[in-house]
């Protein structure tokens, strides 16, 4: 039985909610006879990837999909690369503010995710959901999740697919800021079933 | 029984559907024993406003309710003010352009808006949906329907309430747009049925 | 001779410059033997439309043109009305917060600003200078003082011409804002001399 | 004697223009006693590069600075990285539109800029500009120049500094754009010329 690892994130930045593991949480139990195996990392440098690649090494899944919020963004966004690199002044939700410091010394400097990225877009537009690929998940805890499940998977996991999805705000998060788009739950679950199944 | 006139637009500008339409259609029938009367408008100037009196006078609601899409906005817009003026480079569907035209030759400026703005606002945001005063409906042919709703209301029915709605683009209308900001339909559904029923 | 009165806002929000009044204060003293007379309006309801009530009424001009920041904006916004409202959450200099107030009491809900906004726009564009009419001066400070210049003029100086223009952020205001659009206060005083040109 | 060379490109994407290459021919020939040797790149994936490593044969700079056009951004972006894939659906202006494709097969996925990007951001900033990291290039023709001079760098010139910087629209081009940021000619020259003195 194939068994799919999917992520999501605790909040940060002052948010309650974190619409990424909001819309994890929601996800059945299987898709079309895979196990979804979910997952809430810490918004923390170095702990979210180790604590990612821990459960890999419990779980064996066949893939590993990571979601995260881009708030400002208006569609989901799939990850096409990772970089060596965690940048910036914003701290993580134990205060770290690294700068220009490699996720993995002396490993490569970037990884191209290895989901089928151009497909899973054109199969949510198919299904009526806004998607596009991203070529930046940026340098924070999204990309850092993403280059270490990369890095470990090639060195220990050849086959196995691994990627990152970011996804919009949720309505409730930017009743204040009438000019922020926003995505409804139900549209975000509907993208990661679609996500699943254009992977498995 | 108490009656509420809501419009929608037919579609416009090389889009094959208007969201507009879609969600007043969607609406019930009657809500909380109010009867809800749809009608769909013409993109064109005077036409547009001229079937919109023909309804009032024909349907005698207790309020007027237009709806219209904003491409580009995120939220619900309510709208706070109609202005005297048809004015614009993007032709309506039978091809008019009006420039700096009155709509209505020596009235008023501009007319406020007579829904219960501030409170729509209010109870849009209790339930999650994003919404904002809006303090321009453009010069285009939903300024033109506010504005003639409101200049009738102001001459012959004075306890009557008039206004409008902007809404954003479904999903849908977005998919090759990564970045620009829709909501669902369910939402904008929801919305309107709030809107009602802070009016009647 | 001919006078044209220009006015500028002093910094709020936060800011330590008010590009407005940079602007202003950085025209020449005549232009094309028009005298040019410059003010700096405090960002206070009430005290900014009096104190340009009071500047018109010693100076006598032929002309009033108002000049605020709009942050956010991308080119110059000459604009075309100004609403009898007041209404803000974020304070002003003196921390007046209005919730729909009337400017003036039982007066028109809104003027049309009396400068050719239609060739001022022309006029920039020929100059290579991005420009556009707006449709709402919003409900805060700018729009207070165009709508107290406005109803002035309508009440004693029929032939008198007047509007406000609202313009970008300066480069050293957007520093830390990388996507923040902004405008160089040699193209905004090169702005500033051609709507002057445009009006007398 | 040491020698920067500096590119822009010709115009694409139907615009008369290209600023990035009215910028570096506005450039002196010297700037603290360093050749500043200008090239002009056709929009044309392959050749672009080709021609980029061609000059830098023949001209053996100390530093390679491209510049491009990166239409919507509203301050200048120091690219960090170049990735090793062309992929759009935008034709070339010789209507190439590759998909996926490797710049350089078998090659390193990417690249890290080896010009001092944060100390140029840095400077900018100093100077009243605004100015950013970018973490993607994108995958057009911009990314494809970065990436070629970088690969051609690791291999033949180690110490050889190297990298890629986007700047806004000007004025002049988004006329008929009034909310599409722009910045002027004026200050991407200085902005150049802080980076050209940033790198030597």
């Amino acid at each position: 039985m194939k068994k799919v690892l999917i992520t999501g994130f605790e909040p940060f930045g002052g948010e309650t909610i974190n619409p990424s593991w909001e819309a994890v949480k929601a996800l059945p139990d299987q898709i079309d006879g895979t196990i979804i195996k979910k997952l809430s990392l810490p918004v923390v440098f170095g702990k979210s990837g180790d604590m990612l690649i821990s459960a890999i090494n419990t779980e064996k899944p066949h893939a590993v999909i990571c979601v995260g919020q881009a708030g400002g963004k208006a569609s989901i966004n799939v990850e096409r690369i990772a970089i060596n690199v965690d940048d910036t002044k914003t701290p993580d939700n134990e205060g770290n503010t690294p700068i220009d410091q490699p996720i993995r010394d002396g490993a490569p400097v970037a990884y191209f995710a290895t989901l089928p990225v151009k497909s899973i877009v054109a199969n949510l537009i198919k299904a009526h959901i806004p998607a596009t690929i991203s070529n930046t998940a940026g340098t924070y805890v999204c990309n850092h999740v993403m280059y270490a499940a990369l890095h470990h998977a090639s060195r220990h996991h050849p086959t196995f697919q691994a990627g990152f999805i970011h996804i919009p705000y949720l309505p409730a998060q930017v009743l204040e800021k009438p000019a922020t788009p926003s995505m409804s739950l139900d549209n975000v679950v509907k993208a990661l079933e679609i996500i699943i199944r254009s992977t498995i």
